[in-house]
């Protein structure tokens, strides 16, 4: 795939085609991450929430997901709006940033994720210019347009909140972590990610997205849950982290093995 | 599993019990090993030869593998001995050495394996002492029995000097590389592990192990030809490299959410 | 140690039962904390406010500690609550956090670190559940109590609000930091950490945490202030950092060398 | 060049001599970097907003920068005050900080940078101490002169505040960024650096630097525009990030081959 | 540019098109390799012999030159040839091995660079397969073919063994290093790359190449001798190491800068 | 100490002053070495054979040596010449190589240590020049005289072959290897560094040397015993590994503390 399919990404998101199933990779190392792009997936999510990416890593990630053609995105820590604009200099496509739980927080978002005037990137798109094949001034002019920035909807303030989320110009889109959403409605009796109650409210995300134009992904930790939440409506869904998937696909070799040696 | 239990592999395998399964990484993450040994695997071999290990990397892999109670084994670059001596001090249970194609090769791989007498490995078992709670004296006494020298026949040479090869006193066991050795077998022709002509020389290889006392262990491409390998009789099998199984979880997982996204 | 030990320091300080003395490292190699936890230390802190840690390395040294049988805490930099959460991800038995000198402070480090209703830690314990063997809804259930939120108190602003502080639920104990705190009662006239108005302020804050039923921990620079500061009553004290005791132990031998040389 | 004359920097940029050219690296290794401290610089930035250095990496280059014999400064990502203490306790002279833009921006720096009683930075000086070869408390008594706190000018707002930030005790000189701040003044409509509106504003940065007895830095992307940066009065100005500067001597290189080639 | 065209490489440099420029990397980061490749090199190489690259950061490297379009080599540690199949393995075009001295150095690095019958590279091509989009059976068909091997002319032995050298089957091409000739020719006297007696051996070298119909490189400096080694008729050569020209171009912006600055 | 000085450390060697202690690291981490580095050491040895180092690493290493003012010596794994001359060129001082046993290792040793004719040591001293300040053709001139090639006697045949292996012109001294001399002399029956027969053996190593005219070196496992070795004639000694040093230091403050706390 080409630098400009690469790049078009974040178009393609917007224009809610849906369908897409992105990797999601908390492993830190680059050459992991460039085997399993080789897989049907539109996309790679670097998680540096949870998983133990740093910066040297994850902009050496980000390449060798777009050298296997697809583009790359990335999970922040907690409030650390720094490192959104470090990854788009390193030339994600996007920026997922959890525990938006307020008009606010998706502004500081917007305000780290997009040149002015929506927000205030700072400028030093160094390896981005490199990949894009873009000028410093056409960069400028493309860049909020090229990548995107994705607020986490995982609480029930972000719940309470989501219109005003999704109204803050610069936001693309929203990303519903079920996990979390199923700790704090159940203040923190159960993590039952496919519960019906989040069924409810990931139906509720992806209706309000549609209302304001904005897309909608979501977190699912199999591939069957992840075909659901495409059926839900939502445009790019997880099927499971690279860890989930290495086990499962080693537990399924061990069993064959032993199944076949003892037949 | 207690370190006692984890160094104790060296008398499991060679007691030809048989049917073990190992892991096999080649991505220089020693977090990724933990994950990974967390499923029903014997051991878990780290592969410097074609992976991309380098020496502190693969010393905290070690340490990650016996955190999740598993021995773990290196196969080390061909011909690079020195770095069979580093990684048993780094803790690791065995040394898996490739195109081992005569008895002046396995000769040289006991010598950096085996304390004297049985051959010349240097002393300086750093975290090897921490690890297995020995003193200094008894690490001594008992490494060359805790620990396995391994030698790789994959080659037309190799299965020429096969009785030499498993002749020399310190080599544990041997390891049968199939890949390798089709190619060889065809002069280049195919790459075909799975050949005809690469059962009968596995066969042969198991019955000259067990003739002469020792182990044999062969690498399979995935979970069934792995349980095929246990049906020759081999002691320890690997089952898939790492992204093998990745890909193969992450491909059903795909798949999945396709079947159930569009039914 | 088995898992279960190790995952019951928390239980262990809480206990009150005292007497606890901590390795602290700052260099950021996770071998290095192996060998270190070889001696008698009941937990290992990892110093990533003063020391060098990132992210995998620290991760990485969270096993070794670990594998040595023992917990690992971390201090986390300044107002960096994002790395906590990671770091409790990745096993750590206990977040130290420095400069919580108000009760916002104190409630921001609780967001982070204990699960609802307590606080908002987000959902995404990879190695921990590795590490502790619990099932994901039984480590939801239990997190909170297997792992400890520590304070440090080391301003004045800080002792003005002690009882603020440790009124906090989810706060689980304080850690004095005694050169900061004499930095900052001298107006920055003098590092002085042994001054005897530090020793007034260091009771003062065992007594008040035991009057609020939480645990004291502090920094001692030398084993022989840390003995003073377990007569305190402080539950578990540094008995300085390992650049202490490494250029100590260099120091002792080469002064033995040269006695004797020229005896 | 001595550990004295290294950190003898704080007081000649102080002074006003001027004339002063850093080195600006965002790749993160070590090594590059005291390659490139063999030319003429006078200083060395450590880019850490949009370079892709993590602590240990920038730890180590500081080293390596005083190794050359010239003192390392280093920007810090926006907001990551955190960052900046560590910095400085390995060994760093200076911290610029992005994107200050008000009074408050300011306080925020000095209050991890400086020790009390003009900020709050907390003690833990390792290798700074080492370094300077200072005793504890001769660091703590000279370390506010003998590094300083440099705040990042390069927005509409800060330019507006520049007599309030320039006021603030502890910050000891500006930087202007005129790429961010040539985007900030066209409302995002062109990155134009050299343009003659960031002319204007960069002399009267200047001159209100003068007023208030403070420093001035600014960012050129070549060696001519420094130049004419000089003329302006900046008492230190950057000539080109490394990337720019690596390039250029590569283009020049290939051009004179093929020049060569083709006579 | 595509994998077909960078893949293409060793196509276009065995066709003695002539002209080719290489860029040279000792500096171990993957991201500087992509910005020196931005600039018109046709190929990369990445020095391990007296570069700090070991195999982790090498594989990354290797990602990122191709990101870029272009083919990477390598150039090896003396002897270390086990290495070269390793970065094979990691997607380079060719290795570059330096002291090939005899016939018996020739063979030993087709021995681990080319597939049977040619040599006995070792099976285990993971990222050359992603990279190249090849099956197994293509890939072991024509990789002989896509990646060259290189021996190094640099001491009186290896001029004396030239044609011996050139003779044996699998190797591609030669690279004469003119400073180790210059050296050895002077009986370790003067390091004189560019001296009349080393223009003689260089030419001599280009024309046995000629005569063997294989392809000559040779290391230059700079541009200027570049130039002149390309009309020597050498098919690749090298414009200087990546610090030299990374000095070559901060020089002169310090220059350009201080000429301006006192205009 | 400056670089004058710093690179005095051969000459000083060679002139059989004597009393020289070392110290001796195996963790592989830069900052970690500078600590060490600040105690009264003559050098420090950077151990690649048992220690974890790799080539990145022990480079910046070699550097945070020489900031410390120290000259740093590297021990290179078993028969891993390529090493010894990327360690001199990032500006190592000296190269101690295991498991010299006869002739014929003694001159493969100094084929990449020395230039030119002495040896075959290829040309690339990139840090070194830097570090050293000398000009390429004062570095070649000088270089075999700036540095130290040493080889390890720790073998019943190196014993026998002593004579021989100090003949070697470009050995400049040699260092005994108590651990495995003792295996080797006790037929792997005992590690005995301080046994009587181990010292006859030294003893009759120093005067070999003094003989020659070179200087003998030896590891010592603890101060006392590097005493009694510098008794012995020897010019430089280790007196214990850092990690033996940090768990003594460790060790005596937990006593402190234990006997302060229970007094
Ligand atoms: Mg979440
Ligand atoms: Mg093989
Ligand atoms: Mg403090
Ligand atoms: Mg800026
Ligand atoms: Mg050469
Ligand atoms: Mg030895």
């Amino acid at each position: 795939m080409s630098a400009a399919e690469i790049d078009g990404f974040a178009e393609r998101i917007r224009s809610h085609r849906g369908g897409m199933i992105s990797a999601w990779v908390g492993i830190p190392d680059a050459t992991l991450v460039n085997h399993l792009a080789q897989e049907a997936f539109d996309a790679v999510v670097l998680d540096m929430q949870h998983g133990m990416w740093d910066m040297p890593s994850a902009a050496n990630a980000v390449g060798q997901v777009r050298l296997a053609g697809k583009p790359a995105l990335a999970r922040i820590p907690v409030g650390d709006f720094a490192s959104a604009s470090r990854l788009l200099d390193a030339g994600a496509s996007g920026i997922i940033a959890p525990m938006i739980n307020s008009v606010e927080d998706a502004q500081a978002l917007v305000r780290t994720t997009k040149y002015p005037p929506a927000g205030e990137r700072s400028w030093g798109p160094s390896l981005a210019l490199n990949y894009t094949g873009l000028s410093g001034d056409d960069y400028l002019k493309n860049a909020n347009a090229l990548t995107v920035a994705i607020a986490m909807v995982e609480t029930r303030a972000a719940l309470d909140a989501i219109d005003g989320i999704l109204g803050v110009a610069g936001i693309d889109g929203i990303f519903v972590g079920p996990s979390d959403l199923s700790i704090a409605l159940s203040n923190g009796d159960q993590v039952a990610p496919n519960a019906a109650e989040i069924d409810s409210a990931m139906q509720h995300a992806v209706s309000r997205c549609r209302a304001h134009g904005k897309f909608a992904c979501a977190y699912a930790g199999d591939g069957e849950r992840a075909g659901e939440l495409l059926k839900f409506g939502f445009d790019l869904v997880i099927a499971g982290a690279e860890t989930t998937q290495l086990r499962s696909g080693a537990r399924r070799a061990i069993n064959a093995a032993r199944r076949i040696a003892s037949a």
